[in-house]
């Protein structure tokens, strides 16, 4: 009789054991693509730091609001940012309608892949080529070219689809950071309407986590039926100083977590860490790893990394030194 | 032996049903501001068809999403937009430092409380005052002025705290909601920065769930700090078509579900329920309780319903007639 209450005793113990033991995230398996070096160091102790309810350093689940910007900084961003990748596929996809584009800029670099011509042509034939690409359509509409270009496109270099050109360790901080109660959102320079249709799948960031730029959308009843066409006009553009006014107009909040890889993402790190109170991290990812990924900083072209470079000295941020403190880049 | 057995396995058995029964809503008792009329029917009989794995209707949890106007939905509206009295309230304590104010429309209305020569001032006095009292100041100010003056702040007519003029049998429906696996969210003419400093701790929502008019900010470093300064500049208004709008640049997705009260909402509310397919929700709050609340619709100089009235009958949607489905209003 006694040994049997024992086990039976012993049986819902260990039921209950069961249920919290699936939840509580086990931090030293957490983060298993990173080194055990200074970074990972860092953010396991910030984030043991704010979820202590013991320490003074504790931040309640709803304060804790992690933002990242997404080029470089979840994804590979060269030789070019891939949004410009997919605006040049589309204008392919286009130029059936349009023969006047084999000689008339910015089209035809985009037709020739002539990335300096690209350049040449400068903002305004950026821009140009954008809103032809990127307007004229409806939301829902333009949802589905991303989806589809998706499914299909490959990196001109790698070879790979865009989808996993993602950053393996970073996968693990988000997931990382959710299991520890905190929310993740991007902070991106990139479109809102172009990261939307796949961040839920990819990294686990539902498209009203999602922060951006975007271009102007007017509400039609067409044929009976409301839509939101996208038009050729710029509204809001999500970079530099633009970070903090887009995290306040999406989130409302300062984050207490802010993970970037550029001087784009310079006032994003000082909103988040420079006031507010408590504990804050702010995370720089450095691209080191020619070998393995792309090797810059202070002189590229694109995802030009120097002052937030040297401002992360003087406040002791986390540069994450890629080539040294990743195990992979991508999954 | 076989009879500690059976308990024990019982014990399991128990402890299991345990966990889910305090999850699972019970349905009858969740409403019980309302009558158990048309409107209640109308909203367990969706939220029981969207959320039954079994039913054609079944939508996984991240499209449950539902979206709610505030004034004259959550809160009430009259004699005027409480966010119009919080800038008259403002004008008052800003007034020591302009006496000039005395003479000058449209502060000497807002000082003398004439909301006739308030309305005299035409739309260009009503952004003037606007300006003046919500610009100004940083974001982080701003929030601290508004949670200041709901703390000691009454209702003209009713002289009572605004955050108790919130509807109960709403805030039921949020939690109901919830409890269901909704995401809820504000989409209101209101202004964002007005709203997020309390919506939490009224209606359970967050402030990156909040979505309204806004004003210009600007990135600035102030002695060091890095701040956000609201400017005396429209940015954007989350009224009527602009409804729709907004719900595609915060939340990024065809909400299932939305709930309003006047021709504001009408997009909103088309939006929601005519496109996008499966079953669909549009509820509207009908103020017929000149007793308890207010009586007003078709001619009202605030919150008017009337096309939004008319389309109701033709699409079916959910009219909550106040005074004969709502037991209490207020808590």
């Amino acid at each position: 009789m006694y040994r049997m209450k024992t086990y039976a005793i012993a049986s819902i113990f260990y039921f209950l054991l069961l249920l919290p033991a699936t939840s509580v995230p086990a931090v030293t398996d957490s983060l298993p693509s990173w080194n055990d070096g200074p970074s990972r160091q860092a953010i396991t102790a910030f984030v043991q730091a704010v979820t202590d309810k013991s320490s003074p350093d504790y931040v309640p689940p709803s304060g804790r609001i992690a933002v990242f910007d997404n080029d470089g900084t979840l994804w590979s961003e060269q030789p070019a940012y891939f949004q410009l990748f997919f605006a040049m596929d589309r204008v392919r996809e286009m130029a059936k309608d349009h023969p006047e584009w084999k000689h008339q800029q910015p089209f035809q670099a985009a037709l020739e892949g002539d990335m300096k011509a690209l350049a040449a042509s400068g903002k305004e034939g950026l821009i140009e080529l954008v809103m032809t690409t990127h307007a004229g359509m409806t939301t829902d509409e333009f949802a589905e070219i991303v989806k589809k270009w998706l499914q299909t496109a490959k990196h001109p270099t790698l070879h790979k689809p865009y989808t996993q050109l993602v950053f393996k360790p970073m996968l693990e901080l988000l997931d990382y950071l959710r299991a520890n109660g905190f929310k993740t959102f991007i902070v991106s320079g990139g479109g809102i309407e172009f990261m939307r249709p796949w961040t839920e799948e990819v990294y686990g960031i539902p498209p009203e986590q999602v922060v951006g730029s975007s271009i102007v959308t007017k509400f039609e009843m067409r044929d009976g039926k409301p839509v939101l066409i996208r038009e050729a006009k710029l509204n809001f553009i999500d970079d530099k100083a633009g970070k903090p006014v887009g995290i306040n107009q999406h989130i409302g909040r300062r984050p207490i977590f802010a993970f970037g890889n550029s001087d784009g993402d310079l006032q994003m790190l000082q909103y988040t860490t420079l006031a507010g109170g408590g504990k804050r991290f702010a995370g720089i990812v450095h691209h080191t790893d020619g070998d393995r990924e792309f090797d810059y900083d202070r002189d590229s072209h694109m995802g030009r990394l120097d002052k937030a470079l040297t401002e992360a000295e003087v406040h002791d941020w986390t540069v994450v030194d890629m080539k040294m403190e990743w195990k992979v880049i991508y999954p």
